[in-house]
Formats: structure tokens, C-alpha cells, sequence
């Protein structure tokens, strides 16, 4: 055998034992994930004893204790809290609209107000006009506009293949919505609820109005309440009565909850969901799910003896859902600190089947998670593409723009059934599909804390 | 530009002009099943107007009509029955069991008699003995088998990435726990059912007696009882009271529900799912969304004004789930006409998300239906491997080797939540997820209808 070709085949042997070693160390997760797992218990918990947890509530500190506690209990190397600030938004106990037509039938919708609306100060009555969406909005002359109630009422367009894309194409209705409709005088604005299915649960989420901007009660209905309206309005004048008081408060300090193992370098791996939720439902898909991923995912590495390269830390962010002041600050803080911040992973697309992960930007970065294609394969998770990493992730960019960031992959088809409506609680998370969720993170982390050098 | 060149660059183009076609028509599949999809609305009446059909019931008979009469409202080239005889199982009205410990405490199971079954013939009644599956049955002593009622208690297997593994790992304490058992002088047997989770709800199933052995009652109960079970045998002596009054009636007639798209030559492709279920739940997952889908399939085809090369054959197979004739018959028949069958794909997995296809056997099958991935890709088809077709669809390969035979993959997570359990009913199938199963089956026909020569 000459030199060269022995150098080569010794370089196969190692390049072998290595992935072996990989092979085996990820059958092991899955192993622990799916026999002894924690992931659905602790996602059981959240829900169940706090419950929704939206920023600025009591549910929301008693959920932060909730985290600080169980990551205690696995004995991570450090477990402590990050202070931040953050919005503080109630919605108040009385919340109902009526919709009547010229024959005086009434009609009561099923609404829920979105985060940053104001009250209605007591019961408000207008005529209501239909427009499709923002776009259409803005082209509208301010005096048909004017002290009227505004009905957005674009639907999800079914045909994509991810519900994300449909939610995306629909979400200046709520974003957006309310800010441009004040603009143009109306009284107030209601919306057909971002979700994919025509039922009868409203989704809430946040609307945000520009600096200088009157704040105008704003509120979603179920997308079937929404398909009755429309038909009503073709009929002729249809008037909406609504009372809300939802009220914003004062900023009020709150925390993200933080564990690490220690790594044997300064560079720091985040892995992350966020801990917050809204106030409708039990918020088990968005986000408890990623929550007990990240949570998962670093006990299972600790209980397999994983001594990492790098710090891995996992995040539970608070306030992902109307500001995002948790994922905003734990960046500020990150360069504050001159942390070597070099990958991140976020859980936010429910606790459904994981079947990939989205790679931020760099085709480099994904080449790097694809060499792992086979060995993934294994477990279904087989779809990789430049893509998005996480809200709560995003800002660290901003700070560290060569890092790795990773999004998990997860099957999206149900996801806005459950999204930011009563409908979002426990018993809707499939216990395997969530173990496999935390298996996958678990997975990554370990590939990229091996990868990254 | 030399002539070989030349040669080279047009068959290029057309390459790459064929696969745009397939790109467009793929999309309009789509489109077709996620916009103005039928599959949901079908597959809400199979379940709630005809309900569970075990074959040789009035609901499968109803189901045959159902079948015959929607598959007529689509105008395809042919609708015809294939007429069959089928095995007639009934539960009967009776199915109770109770077990007591020797301090007197007495606890009702939540049984169901596996089909099969014999009754008890009033209550019966015999000490427990546990026993985790017919491997182990196999060794004892008939001494000690005599006369006592079996226990078979194996779990699934939760580290299988894929639950059908865990299926086919216990599978036999359903199949042929009660073949050996009585065999041993067993007077009843009683399994833990063959399920994910730890619950409440039996799974039914088939089991089997060979030629010559007596048949003994036969039942599964839920898998939280069984655990419970285990727990008071390791305390002490359990008795197990039971009646069932199941029975075997002689063979009827039934039919294999089929339409067809005739094509330019006179081969075969035949899609399908099975049309009858167990008597629990309302057969929604299994099979009413094989049964959706393979109609839906040839619907979108038809809509979407497709002159197939070979004939595209839609069946709706009767008697799956005990026995198989349905698909047995076919065979059978199409060997004696002397059909050319090229093709056959199937669906029986549930109507979870779709996520490949398996190939029968063959390599080259597997790399004509890689060819392509690309394309499936982009519509989340991720999963390719040599694997299972269906049972249904099995019987040709006797007379047809060469045939390529595909079976939908389809995210397996929760199907053993639901499976031959009163659990499986409408509502526990999501739209989309359904639809998607649907146009994967349409895409999959059009692609084979066009690479099979």
C-alpha cells in the first residue's frame, strides 16, 4: 500500500468513527427523548399549572419561577434570570360585538381585542366597510373612511404549501391594520382572524400603531363569524356595536430565564423558545412547545454526560408576542458583555413533527448542516433550506451577523388552528411529535457544537 | 455549433420543458386539492353517514352504494362493483370484563372483542396469567396455561422512529396470541391493545386461528388498564371475569367499488384504499382517508382534463381488515382477464401529513420515482425508500412481479392514537392535512402514468 493511500484510508477511518460516534451519540438522544423523556410532562405543567402567561400578567412572573425552578432541578452548571423591561397589556373583562343589517337581525360575534388596542370607553356603534386587506386600505379616500368601522376580511391563501406563507400574506391585517384605518379617521377597525381553518375561534396577536398615531380599538373575529359578515354586507348596511377594555399599562420589569452547561471554550451556542404566550388558550403550541424543547434538549445532553465545546444556553424569552423586548435585550446584553455568541437555535412553529430546520442566510451555513443530511434522515428530519431562524434569535444578528442561526423545521399544516386562539392548550400537542421535537433540537445542538470550531 | 452539440442542447430543452410541465401540473394539482378540494367534505360524509362499516354490516353495504353513487357524480369513463364473498364478524351486544384481587377489589376494563373472537357464552371466569408476548407464551408448560386466561402485555416500542415498527414489533399478541394460547388449553386470552399511549381506548383488530384449533375468546383492553393490570399481578393472584358475545357468520357478498379513467393503451394504474373499517370509532383514519384520497386522486385528474397514457383505476377495496378478499379477489380477477397492470399505489396510513412514498422492493422502481424529487420537494414529498405497498395492493405482485407498486408515507405519530378505536373518527383528521395527502396521490399517479412506458 503506498503512503498516500494509506494516509487516505486512515483519513476514512477517522472521518468514519467519527460519524459513528455522531450515529451513536444521536440514537441516544432519541432514546431518551421518546423512553424517558420530560418534554410533554413539563409542557403538561406550563399549561395547566400557569396556564396562558402573557408579558406584564401574573401567570407571566409565576411562569418565569415555573422555569427557574425546573432548570434548577437538573443541575444545570448555571441557572439565573436576565432582567428586562416590557409592555404590559390587559385585556380587560368585557369584550363583545353585535352586528345587525337593515332588517334589524343581530348577530353576536365571537372577538377577542388585539394586543395594543385600546378600550371602547363603553358601548360604540358605526357603519361598517369592508376592505380586503392593508394595500386596499390605503387606497381609499379618508372621507368614506371616516368614523366608520373598518372590516378587514382578506382570507389565508390555501394554495401554499406552508401555512407560514398564507399567515405572512395575511398579517398586515393585524399589524398594520389598525394604524392605517386610524390614519384615515375610522372609529375603530375588526379583522378576520389570521388562521388557516373557517371556525368559530377568534386569534388574537399584536397591532401596533406608528408614534403620532390615535389609537383606535381593534379586535378579531373567527374566520366564520368573518365569511357571515361579508355575506351581510352584500346585502346591504350592516352597523357593528362593540364594547372592549383592554388598556395598556405602565412597562413593568419581568425576566428571561436562562441555563447553561459550560462549555470548554468563551463561545456560547443559544437554543430557545419563548416563555410568554397570549392570554387566550394555554399557549401550548406557541410557544410552551418550544419551551419544553429547549428545556429537553439541554437535560438530555447533561443527563448523556455531554461535555460540550462551547457554552450551550438555553433561553426562555420573555415577550416574544408584543414587543419582543426579551430577545432585544438578551442581544444588548450579549455584546454588553462581549460574549462570543457563534450559533443559536429557536423552537417557535409549535410542538408538531419537526422535519428539518430553516438556515439563516449563508449558504455556507447550510452546506454545514447538510453534510449531517444522512444521519438526519434517519429520524425524518429532511428538509433543510435558507430560511428563518426565530423572533427571539433575530436580534443577535444584529450584533453577531456571521453567526449560525438555525429555526426548526415543523410541520406547519395545523399550526394556525391553534395560533394565539382559546383553542391552543395542551391536549392539541401530540406527545411523540413534541419528544421528537426536543430530539431534534437536542441533535442540533450537539452537531453544531461539534461543527462550529 | 457542432451537430452533436446541437443534438445535446435540444434534448436539453425538451428535458427541461417536460419537466416544466410536470411542474405546472403538479402546482395545478395542488391548487385543485387545497382550493376547491372534495376530500374533507367526502370523507365527513363516509364517517357520519354511513359511520364504522366492518365488512358483511349494513354500513359497509351502505358504504358500497356511498361509494358507487359519488364516484358516478364525477363522470368518469367507468363505474362498476367487482363482486366478492367476505368474511361476517359481528361484536354482538355484549363485551364487559372485570378483574379482582385477592383483597376482594374489583375493577372494569374497558375491553373490545378482537374480530375473530368467539363468544364466552355467558360470563366466564379463570385466574390471570401475565405473559409479554407469544415468544415467551410459546416456552411455557401447558400445565400452566391450562384453563387460565392469558395476559399478553408487551408495549409498544417508543425509540421506533416510525410507529408502524412498534406495530409490527407486537403485532402477534393480536394475530396469533389466541392461535397459541389455546393451543396451550387456554380458556380466553386478553391483550394489551396494540397502541402509542398510555389510554383509555381498546384497539380492535383482527386475530386468527389456524385449521384445527379451537377457537377461545379473545379481547383487548385499553392501554392504561393493561397497565394497572400488570400492577395488581405483581401484588398477587387476579381473576378475570368476562362475557363477550361476538360471532362468526357464514361468508356473504359483497364488492370492491371501482371507477376508471380510460387511457391511450390498455395498461393499468390502479390507486386505492380500503372502504370497510372496524365497528369502533368511524374508520376515518383507516381507511376513509385511503378511501378520500384515492377518489379525490382520480377527481382532480379528471377536473384537470388529463388524457392518461394507461388507464387509471380507482379502488375502493372491500374487507381489509379481516381477510383481505377484497384485494385478494382482485388479483385474482385481473390475472384471469388478463389485465396488464403496471402500477398500483395505496393509501392506508391515515390521513396525517404526507411526507414520500415507499417502493416495493425494487431498486429501479425506487430510482424512477427519485427522479423526481426535486419536484416533490418543493411540496414537502421528502421520503423515498424501498418499503411497504399496501395490503390491498399486495395480491398482484403473485401475478405481477415486475409490477411497481407505491405505498403513500405518511407522518406516523399519532395513528396508533387512533387506529381500530372508537378514537378514530372525523374529527380527528385535519382538512389540509388530508388535502395534501389527496394531491400527493394525484401527483404520484401522473408521474407514474407518464414515466412508465
Amino acid at each position: 500500500m503506498k503512503l498516500f493511500t494509506l494516509f487516505v484510508f486512515l483519513l476514512c477511518l477517522l472521518r468514519g468513527s467519527a460519524q459513528n460516534n455522531d450515529s451513536l451519540f444521536v440514537r441516544n438522544i432519541y432514546d431518551q427523548a421518546l423512553e424517558n423523556g420530560k418534554a410533554y410532562e413539563n409542557l403538561r405543567s406550563l399549561c395547566k399549572d400557569i396556564g396562558a402567561r402573557i408579558t406584564g400578567s401574573a401567570e407571566a412572573e409565576m411562569a418565569v419561577k415555573w422555569g427557574e425552578k425546573l432548570l434548577n432541578s437538573y443541575g444545570f452548571d448555571k441557572v439565573y434570570l436576565q432582567e428586562i423591561k416590557v409592555p404590559h397589556w390587559e385585556r380587560g373583562t368585557k369584550e363583545a360585538a353585535w352586528i345587525e343589517n337593515e332588517n334589524g337581525e343581530v348577530f353576536k360575534l365571537n372577538i377577542l381585542a388585539l394586543g395594543g388596542s385600546v378600550g371602547t370607553n363603553g358601548l360604540i356603534e358605526g357603519d361598517i366597510i369592508e376592505v380586503k386587506n392593508v394595500e386596499e386600505l390605503k387606497k381609499l379616500n379618508p372621507e368614506n373612511v371616516k368614523n366608520k368601522i373598518v372590516f378587514l376580511s382578506e382570507a389565508f391563501n390555501q394554495k401554499h404549501i406552508n401555512t407560514f406563507s398564507a399567515y405572512g400574506g395575511c398579517y398586515p391585517l393585524r399589524g398594520d391594520g389598525a394604524n392605517e384605518a386610524s390614519k384615515l379617521g375610522a372609529k375603530a377597525i375588526v379583522i378576520r382572524s389570521l388562521a388557516t381553518p373557517t371556525d368559530n375561534h377568534p386569534h388574537t396577536g399584536v397591532t401596533r400603531f406608528k408614534e403620532g398615531v390615535k389609537k383606535i380599538p381593534a379586535a378579531a373575529m373567527s374566520t366564520s363569524n368573518a365569511d357571515k359578515l361579508s355575506q351581510w354586507l352584500k346585502q346591504g348596511k350592516v352597523t357593528l356595536k362593540m364594547e372592549m377594555d383592554c388598556k395598556i399599562f405602565p412597562d413593568v420589569t419581568s425576566y428571561n430565564v436562562i441555563a447553561e452547561i459550560t462549555g470548554k471554550d468563551d463561545k456560547i451556542i443559544t437554543i430557545g423558545g419563548h416563555l410568554d404566550s397570549w392570554d387566550a388558550g394555554e399557549g401550548a403550541h406557541d410557544d410552551g412547545a418550544g419551551v419544553v424543547h429547549s428545556i429537553e434538549a439541554l437535560r438530555i445532553l447533561k443527563t448523556l454526560n455531554y461535555q460540550p465545546n462551547h457554552t450551550i444556553r438555553c433561553v426562555l424569552f420573555m415577550n416574544e408576542e408584543n414587543g419582543n423586548f426579551g430577545g432585544k435585550s438578551y442581544a444588548s446584553i450579549a455584546k454588553e458583555k462581549k460574549e462570543k455568541h457563534i450559533c443559536a437555535i429557536e423552537s417557535d412553529r409549535g410542538g408538531f413533527l419537526p422535519i428539518g430546520f430553516d438556515v439563516v442566510k449563508s449558504k455556507d451555513h447550510l452546506k454545514m448542516v447538510e453534510k449531517h443530511k444522512k444521519l438526519l434522515s434517519d429520524y425524518d428530519l429532511l428538509k433543510f433550506k435558507n430560511g428563518h431562524g426565530g423572533v427571539d434569535i433575530g436580534p443577535l444578528l444584529d450584533y453577531y451577523p456571521d453567526m449560525v442561526q438555525l429555526g426548526m423545521a415543523i410541520n406547519s399544516q395545523a399550526y394556525f388552528n391553534y395560533h394565539h386562539s382559546e383553542a391552543d392548550v395542551f391536549e392539541a400537542v401530540n406527545k411523540r411529535e413534541l419528544e421528537l421535537g426536543a430530539a431534534a433540537m437536542a441533535t442540533m445542538t450537539y452537531l453544531m457544537d461539534q461543527s462550529i470550531k
